[in-house]
C-alpha cells in the first residue's frame, strides 16, 4: 500500500487506509498511556494467562476456564485446526469468509470443504450440513461475516452445531452488531467463539484475540500453545482498554452510526450494488467488468479499499468504515470513478 | 512465583526474579519512550516485515530474504518443526536443553531422541551424529546452551550439517558470549540459526525472535507463517533497540562483568559446584540430596532460581545474572541454606 501511494504520488499521511476494517479512532488514549509508563517488558508473559483470563471472563461473563487468549484470533484459528484437523482430514466453511480459514487448514495438512452462501450471502444451512462427512472436523463461520457483513442466526449455528462437529463462530466484529452466540458454549460442548481486540478497541497491532470454549478443549489448548504467545504490551493494552471501554465502546456507536450515512451515500451513487452490514465494513457490488478499473482509480488517488474479483465476488469491492471525512472522500472519488 | 511470594508473606516488588534469565536493566528507556507515542496500535503489522527484515539484516549483516521474524524465536522453533516433521519423524537434541524444542517436536506428533551431553556438557558429536536415522529431520542445539552455559564449537557444527539434517543452532545467548555461526548460513543450506531479543534488549516480553537461515527456507517460512505474527509493538521496540544498541551492549557488558563476580562468589560456598557460563546465567550443583530443600529454602526467602532435579540435573539450580545487590542477596542465602 506503501509502495502504491508513494507511485501515486500520495504523501503516506493522506492515505486513505479502508482496506483492512481498522478502527479509525485509534487506540484509547489510555492504552498509548499505560504503554508508555509500563516498565516490566523485559519479563516473560504469565503462560498461564491469570491476568487475562481473569479481566476476560468479567468482560464476557464466561468462566475462565473456559477462555484461552492468543496472539490474535488467528493463533487461535490455528491451534482449533491443529488440535482437531488430521492429514486427510477436512473444514466445511460457507464461502465467501474470511481467509485464515482455508489457509491455516492447509498450512495444517488438512482440506477445504467450501459451501458457497446463497444469494444474499445467507449461510446455505442444508448444503453445509450435507458437506460434513466422517472426515469433517470443524465448520468455521464468521458473524459477522466477512466481507459479507451479515450474522448468522442462532437456528443455522444450533444445525451446525447438531452435526457434532466442532463448530467454530468467529464472532470478530460482534461489537458492532451485539449478536452473540457465548450463551450457547455452557449447552454445546462443540462450540468455539472468537472474539478479538483488533477491531472494537483498535489493538489490531497488539494482536490479541481470544476463545470462549468448553472447559475441557480450553484445558488441551493451554497445555500445546507456546507458553509465551500473548505478548506483555496486548496484554497491558488489553487491561487499558477493559478499563476505558466506555469510551470505546462510545467510538463503536459512532462507527455504527458512520455506517449507516455511509451506506446511504454509496446506495445513492447510480450502478453501485450496497449490502446491508453488521460490521465495519461494507461490501459493494460494481458495474459489471469495472472493479479492476474503479478499484486502480481509487489506489491512484491514495484511497486503498479491498477488491474482490473471484466468481463468488466479481468486481467487487469493501470500504471499511472509516471516519466521516474518508467516507466523503470515498464516495466523491467512487461518483467520479464510476459516472467516468 | 507470585502465587509463592504471597504465601511467604515476600511483598511482590522485594522478590528477587533469577529464573527466567531476563535482562535485569529492563528495556532500553528509548524503547518505552517509543512505545507511549507511537501512535497506530489500530494498524495490523505488515506481513512482508519489510521494515524489521531490513533493520536487522543492518544488525545481523544478513540478506533480509535470509530472515523472518516470529512471536519469539519460540514461533520459528515450532515453524521449522511444522515445515520438516512429519508425524512419525524425529529431531535428535543433545540433552539436557532448552524446553521448547521437545515441547513443539511432541505437539507436531514427531519424536525426540535425546542425545547426552558428556560429563562436562559438551556436545557428544560422535553418538549425535550416530541418533541422525533416515526419520531424522532437524537436529536442535542451544549455543551458548540452556541451561548449561556452554558454546559448541564450529567444528562441531560443521560434523553436525554434514548429516544434511537441518541443523538449528539457537543463538539466543549469543551476545554474552560473542560466539555465532551467522557466517555459515552462505555456505549450508541446511542451517538455521536464531537469535532474539528477549535477552540482550531487554524485550523477554514482547515476543520478538528471527532466524536467519537459506532464502529458499525464508520464503516458504514467510508464506506459511501467520500474515501478522510479530506484533507493531515488538516492531516499534527493536528499531528503538537498534537505535540505543550502544547503551543495551554496555549492559550486557555489565552483565558479563556480573557473571563472573557472581561465579567467584559462588565458588566460595562450600558443597556447591559451577560451572563455567557464557551466557546470563549460572548452573550450579547444590550438595548431594539437598536440592530440593535449599531450592524451597530461597523461595521462602522470595529468592526465586530455577532448579532442576532430572536424572542428568540431579540437584542443580540455575541463576540468572541480575543485579550486584540481587546477587549478594542469592549469595548470602545460599551459603546460609548450605550451612544450615
Amino acid at each position: 500500500m506503501e509502495v502504491l501511494a508513494q507511485r501515486a504520488g500520495i504523501p503516506p499521511e493522506e492515505v486513505i487506509r479502508l482496506n483492512g476494517n481498522e478502527n479509525p479512532f485509534g487506540p484509547s488514549p489510555e492504552v498509548v498511556k499505560a504503554l508508555g509508563s509500563f516498565q516490566h517488558y523485559n519479563h516473560y508473559p504469565d503462560p498461564d494467562q491469570r491476568q487475562l483470563r481473569e479481566a476476560l471472563s468479567g468482560y464476557l461473563g464466561a468462566s475462565p476456564d473456559q477462555i484461552v487468549a492468543g496472539n490474535g484470533s488467528d493463533e487461535l484459528i490455528d491451534m482449533i485446526l491443529r488440535m482437531f484437523l488430521g492429514t486427510g482430514e477436512n473444514i466445511v466453511i460457507p464461502t465467501p469468509t474470511f481467509g485464515m480459514y482455508a489457509f491455516s487448514a492447509e498450512v495444517c495438512g488438512g482440506k477445504v470443504k467450501s459451501v458457497p452462501r446463497n444469494e444474499i450471502f445467507d449461510i446455505d444451512v442444508e448444503a453445509t450440513v450435507s458437506a460434513v462427512d466422517e472426515k469433517t472436523k470443524a465448520i468455521f463461520l464468521a458473524s459477522p461475516n466477512n466481507p459479507t457483513g451479515n450474522t448468522a442466526s442462532e437456528g443455522q449455528i444450533r444445525a451446525l452445531l447438531a452435526t457434532g462437529a466442532i463448530v467454530v463462530v468467529d464472532e470478530t466484529y460482534y461489537e458492532f452488531c451485539g449478536q452473540t452466540m457465548l450463551s450457547l458454549v455452557d449447552e454445546f460442548h462443540n462450540l468455539i467463539v472468537l472474539r478479538t481486540f483488533s477491531k472494537w478497541a483498535g489493538l489490531a497491532g497488539l494482536r490479541i484475540g481470544l476463545g470462549v470454549m468448553n472447559p475441557d478443549i480450553a484445558l488441551t489448548m493451554m497445555s500445546m500453545k507456546s507458553p509465551y504467545n500473548v505478548n506483555l504490551a496486548a496484554e497491558v493494552a488489553l487491561l487499558a482498554s477493559l478499563g476505558d471501554r466506555h469510551t470505546l465502546l462510545g467510538r463503536v456507536q459512532a462507527i455504527v452510526a458512520e455506517r449507516k450515512r455511509m451506506i446511504g451515500l454509496l446506495e445513492q451513487i447510480p450502478g453501485i450494488q450496497v449490502w446491508p452490514s453488521q460490521a465495519n465494513f461494507v461490501l459493494c457490488r460494481l458495474p459489471e467488468g469495472r472493479g479492476q478499473e474503479i478499484f486502480e482509480g481509487l489506489c491512484r488517488r491514495g484511497i486503498f479499499l479491498r477488491y474482490f474479483n473471484t466468481p463468488q465476488l466479481r468486481d467487487y469491492i469493501r470500504a471499511s468504515v472509516g471516519l466521516p471525512e474518508e467516507t466523503d472522500q470515498v464516495i466523491r472519488a467512487l461518483s467520479e470513478l464510476v459516472e467516468a
